[in-house]
């Protein structure tokens, strides 16, 4: 069989069949198809779709083009994966609280394309913490501490590497079956048994309507499913950065500040959220209010915070962070972005904001691109809060003042206060399982 | 602009702006615009579509993307493209006849890749013919003799170059705008002021339907008037070949034949209907009536015959070869295929005739393969006539004798005769003028 015969029948609107996708998903991992082929193809997919056969073909068949990870644990491993959101950290929040709680947590992160890092260049901000690890190393880790966040290791899914980057430059990025199956053949290989998906709807979220992250929701979890794995999966809200804190080491300082105790709101609820149903999918808890009951007790005592300090020692990183977060990276000028009238904050661009952070150095535009893990701004403010003219709205973290000077006058700009109050924006919108799609 | 945001945009279902469309045609012509998103941008446009006044401006930004002749001649130059069909030699019987009743034909030709060579590779089995002429030369010619045949000389609309091979390679060749933008492009910077358009439709024409073939024709027709140059279009039938002979110089010989006045049939009467097309559009009759009466005139006289010798002569050719076509070459095993039962020709499998055509080497599989000039078939039958078992249904002339008999083999099953009589082959469908659409 022949690629362009599978592009001609895609093209011409038919399913394709299960040796039609292994074609298709051989050819993406053999250097020598020319990317032209995948490209129309990827466009023919994104505008003819796939069924819900062909996604899940799609994903088996790209998760098992390069190496199936199989840890053996003495429980169920579990992972979880955001689409994206900005102000995001909740990995850092939940993974410690989790593993606190009993459960074996393996986290399989990638580095970041996008206004920040990726979770593992936030926690590349912390000194002396390695990321990079041998596939045996973190199961070492996951056995001893219970939980461990690492870039991939080995070769995963190769086959979707290079179509994740094809769709980059040829505008197929926002398509259901191909995201789910790029998401879902990662997640399958790396070996997780239990997964949680947070997906971002609204603002600058992959998906533009709620209806397409619920349809994108199910299919991941049906995939899940029916490749065997236990996967839950969250729809939540965008419509103002997450946290109060966007940035690499900002957002270290942030989750700290959570596991603490010092600080709450809407990046703690998310967190404890899509922990619950770790715990669930995991077999630490039976119910949601178990699992609520156990997160809560495991963040009072304390215990979350000295499991992410475990962790960070495990993976050669100064724990003490954990209990002095003047450790982290500083950026050298903090510059105040202030209310110009009197109001309520009724919207903020988030995709904005998000971009904002990036040119300050927080994410790469360029895969070589480097971060710089100090830089980044900090929301005083959220979406129906009352505001006096003057009061400051957010402080910019730069290291160049010149950048920092455009990056406050941009900021303003992208936060729009208006006459009388707006309610405060909502963070649950779904939450899909196996046999149930409850929207809230 | 960039090429994305075009991409994104076709995507989307939206009709491109005229700006769009010349930073689409500017990224074709630019080497260092990847081909995938060529590629992404040719399926978007292939399952999205474009309007009229889409192609219309894709169709001229192509033209401008490299040199337009503009020829200095006195009078109308007019020009003639076909589709492609098998067995398919009017270029060289209506041209000579067109030039003998005072047309000025201006004929650009491509070589082909197909089941045959193009109409230049055709004339090169005439000893030395000369078709890669300069714009001068050709010029030369038109103004001395009436008519040229050659090579496509300048950079004519390169833009369209390097989409043409990526259509056929990303399977986005069956789009009636990126057909139709592909073909007038050229044509309208080959500098002909008359272009008369035979589409083929049926068997194994570029446009599966008949509807399909109209609509090509009438987008053709409109981006012409559009342009400012006269056009009009046949839909013709390729149910079987057109002339009995398909090979090089084998439609060569048939060619001659045909103006010496010794064989007639759909060959002549599709040539005599182009040809007065391209007679009113250069101003030599005001009606069919008078274009036809001037066409079988030059017909019985000889001029037609007399005038190709002329054009043969003027592109460096042995002109005698119109007297005496034996001077054409010969192949040198000729296998006749005989029916195996009683009955009437029902259908041929024409595609399938091509290809048998093309594998004894008269066509090209590979840019850069050689033609050899001499092989070929030639058809005895056509559809609707009684056969008789034993009776020769068509003889093939190979070079090699196993190539020849394995042609003969397939040959025999590309031909279905069964019981009764049927009609024979339709071969005018539509007519396609500047304000009217004749369905026949």
């Amino acid at each position: 069989m022949d690629l362009i015969q599978v592009i001609e029948r895609k093209k011409l609107g038919y399913a394709l069949t299960a040796e039609e996708i292994a074609c298709f998903v051989q050819a993406a991992a053999d250097p020598d198809t020319p990317d032209y082929q995948l490209a129309a193809l990827l466009m023919a997919i994104r505008l003819n779709g796939m069924d819900t056969v062909e996604t899940a073909e799609l994903t088996l068949a790209m998760a098992r083009s390069g190496d199936m990870l199989a840890p053996r644990l003495d429980g169920i491993p579990v992972d979880k994966h955001s689409t994206g959101g900005v102000g995001d950290t909740t990995t850092l929040v939940l993974v410690p609280l989790v593993a606190a709680c009993g459960g074996l947590v393996l986290k399989m992160s990638g580095r970041g394309l996008g206004h920040t890092g990726g979770t593992i260049d936030k926690m590349e901000s912390i000194h002396g913490m390695r990321v990079e690890l041998s596939e045996n190393e973190v199961i070492d880790i996951v056995r001893r501490v219970g939980c461990c966040v690492a870039g991939q290791s080995g070769e995963l899914a190769p086959a979707d590497k290079r179509l994740y980057a094809l769709r980059d430059v040829t505008s197929t990025v926002d398509s259901i079956p191909l995201i789910a199956s790029s998401i879902m053949s990662k997640k399958l290989a790396g070996g997780a048994q239990g997964i949680v998906l947070d997906i971002k709807t609204g603002g600058g979220a992959l998906m533009q309507t709620l209806e397409q992250s619920i349809a994108l929701g199910r299919t991941m979890v049906d995939i899940g499913w029916q490749a065997g794995r236990r996967v839950a999966a969250m729809v939540t809200g965008m419509e103002e950065p997450l946290g109060s804190h966007v940035g690499n080491a900002l957002e270290v300082k942030e989750a700290i500040d959570v596991l603490a105790g010092r600080t709450a709101g809407p990046l703690l609820d998310v967190s404890l959220m899509l922990g619950a149903q770790m715990l669930i999918l995991g077999g630490q808890a039976g119910n949601e209010a178990d699992a609520s009951a156990l997160l809560e007790q495991a963040l009072r005592s304390g215990a979350g915070l000295h499991k992410l300090a475990e962790m960070i020692e495990a993976q050669g990183g100064d724990g003490w962070v954990t209990q002095d977060v003047s450790l982290l990276p500083q950026a050298s000028h903090l510059i105040p972005v202030e209310a110009g009238i009197d109001g309520y904050l009724h919207h903020v661009d988030t995709q904005r904001v998000g971009l904002i952070a990036q040119r300050l150095g927080a994410g790469r535009l360029r895969k070589e691109d480097r971060i710089d893990p100090a830089v980044g701004l900090v929301m005083h403010k959220r979406i129906g809060q009352p505001v006096k003219k003057g009061e400051v709205l957010a402080v910019i973290h730069a290291n160049h003042p010149a950048r920092g000077e455009v990056a406050a006058k941009a900021l303003l700009q992208a936060l729009d206060i208006g006459e009388g109050a707006v309610p405060k924006a909502k963070l649950l919108y779904a939450l899909i399982n196996k046999d149930t799609t409850e929207v809230t």
